[in-house]
């Protein structure tokens, strides 16, 4: 496969912790209900998995907010929890609601059962990332992305979402040999998930640990973090030449900073409690740094919006302008934007932080 | 008022860091759902506020988890949002769902019309307080409580419990002038509640700031840590002789637990991501720690439970067992416990706290 050359490389370079003329910006959940038009697109679907599942249909959507803002990456459109249904979970979306698996794993036969599934059964992402790299023709990178192993057996064994993660929980402190058989599983099948994603036109890839931040210390390390290293230890580096960066999101993961910056990645997501400044201090000489504004900034008004906006971006500090590599920031939320933001204030956000951050390299090179 | 003198002060010694023969241990929402016997009172009150407000009821259920276990301190049956209610915004409880306001406030004029509540409406609460006192005879401390005035903004503004706290979060960024006058009020009014719950016979007051962790880096400091700070500025520091330990719990606080650490109190509630040992290293040389179980433990077999409990003893480390202050740990759970929790597992866990934490003080006896 041969894609058109890379226009915009800010992203990727942020990613390797090269300097760039601007902070990069994207937004998790940048393509959804937000957008308009992703309303009519998914309206013509039928269904989300009719949306997530056909390759037209998740291209035109994964492109959609690239017509609208200047966001310096794409990110595939697609949901954290295709593994499992390839597993043979039975995943489906009732509307207005949450996944929920048909066949949730919760005994010891069940977790038996379960085997890396076959990718051929998740052709329809691979096809799609290639679609979408084709479709972008350059523009700026695909970013592709699997949940974690943790955070996929927390809906395999709940079925759906929780808000108190108690039986996935009883089977981690109950049955803790169970738990880390379907976390090995997990961990081999996103592995593999993610290195076809590469394949097929990935140019960076995102482990979301949505739900790492609910575990106990002690058992974050050793059922969260551990199956994440796992994932990493399998990844391909690089492909056709091209250097893969590997992005690790922990959600409500800020007090293990320093342990989740022992993983072999390249950068790290943060969330919204987490001071950026402190968090370069402690991991921004071998990691890039990725978030974390609070999603519900973009309910405020325009001034309010850039004023939060440029408060992160100083947070993070003065950037690295220099040959070789250095501390590096990509701006994002903090957690997937709410389907209730008001589009127009997206494009403030994404242009506010491009200026900002030219503003903090200018005023560097004048000193 | 002349109560009967205290026959167990472990709870309160360990609070001043004072030695103590075992670590005194007390669950979140002891008194609760996951109690047949509480169900049964509930069932009598017809509702949850029928119970709360009748000072017979909140006596009885108050007492019930003292009855089946060796709990070294009793919390007044209650509700966090009974001041709210008394600002007049209307508290019900639906059955099986959370509280809800019918007058949230959600704009200026509402903000204006907050007042400190009389404190003669929530007469109901100080009377139940001297009640349950006089009932426990001296047998362990009772401890009265408060939402925090951030935690109480959130249920103010949402009028419900919410997963992204979109209306509060968007009033608190778009129009901080009104979150910071709601805020005000809500801490002068948490201050005279908590101060007339001290007069009225509670022995030590705990503030929860079950939300202060939904909020970002920065925002945290300035809308929910300055309120708690000036809440502890108004409160009673000794009633008739007593000295009155004040508790700050912040649910999802840890990264930010060296600032909250310098409260003015005597101890600090910690949930189950924070190492008890590092927060012993953080803060312990000013404030005794009280948590932090997984509440979820509490669904597996005995021996397990068994063992998370010896590991969260383990982790706060050596026992003080000197004369004069000293690090110390309260144990509880991080959170409330679960309505699904089986009774005796319960026990099982509270034994289990205090013969391990007896045979931690022996060994170093021993050395």
């Amino acid at each position: 496969m041969t894609f058109a050359p890379l226009q915009n490389d800010t992203f990727l370079r942020a990613c390797h912790r090269l300097a760039t003329p601007h902070t990069p910006v994207w937004l998790m959940r940048q393509a959804g209900r937000y957008l308009p038009e992703y309303r009519e697109t998914r309206a013509r679907a039928g269904s989300f998995m009719g949306l997530a599942t056909n390759v037209d249909y998740a291209t035109e959507v994964t492109l959609q907010p690239l017509e609208r803002y200047a966001l310096d990456a794409a990110i595939l459109f697609s949901d954290i929890l295709t593994v499992p249904d390839a597993m043979g979970l039975g995943l489906s979306f009732a509307l207005g609601e949450g996944p929920r698996f048909a066949k949730p794993v919760r005994d010891e036969a069940a977790v038996s059962a379960l085997r890396v599934p076959d990718m051929d059964e998740l052709r329809y992402v691979f096809d799609a990332v290639t679609s979408i790299r084709r479709a972008l023709n350059g523009r700026v990178p695909l970013i592709g992305f699997s949940g974690s192993p943790w955070t996929l057996a927390c809906y395999m064994v709940e079925g759906a979402g929780s808000d108190d993660y108690r039986l996935v929980k009883t089977m981690l402190y109950s049955r803790p040999d169970l738990m880390h058989r379907m976390l090995e599983v997990n961990a081999d099948a996103v592995a593999a998930y993610l290195n076809a994603q590469i394949e097929a036109g990935a140019q960076a890839v995102m482990i979301f640990d949505s739900w790492g931040g609910v575990l106990a210390d002690g058992a974050f390390q050793s059922f969260s973090l551990a199956y994440t290293a796992r994932v990493l230890r399998q990844l391909k580096r690089e492909h056709e030449g091209q250097a893969i960066p590997r992005i690790v999101f922990t959600k409500g993961g800020g007090l293990w900073l320093a342990e989740i910056g022992e993983l072999d990645c390249e950068a790290l997501g943060l969330d919204w409690t987490v001071n950026l400044g402190r968090a370069r201090s402690l991991v921004g000489g071998h990691k890039a740094l990725q978030g974390n504004l609070d999603p519900n900034v973009l309910f405020a008004q325009p001034a309010q919006i850039e004023a939060q906006a440029v408060q992160v971006l100083d947070s993070f500090g003065a950037p690295h302008t220099g040959p070789g590599t250095g501390p590096s920031h990509i701006f994002n939320l903090g957690h997937g934007i709410s389907q209730h933001t008001p589009p127009d204030h997206v494009k403030l956000l994404v242009d506010a932080v491009h200026a900002h951050s030219r503003r903090l390299r200018n005023s560097q090179a004048l000193d």
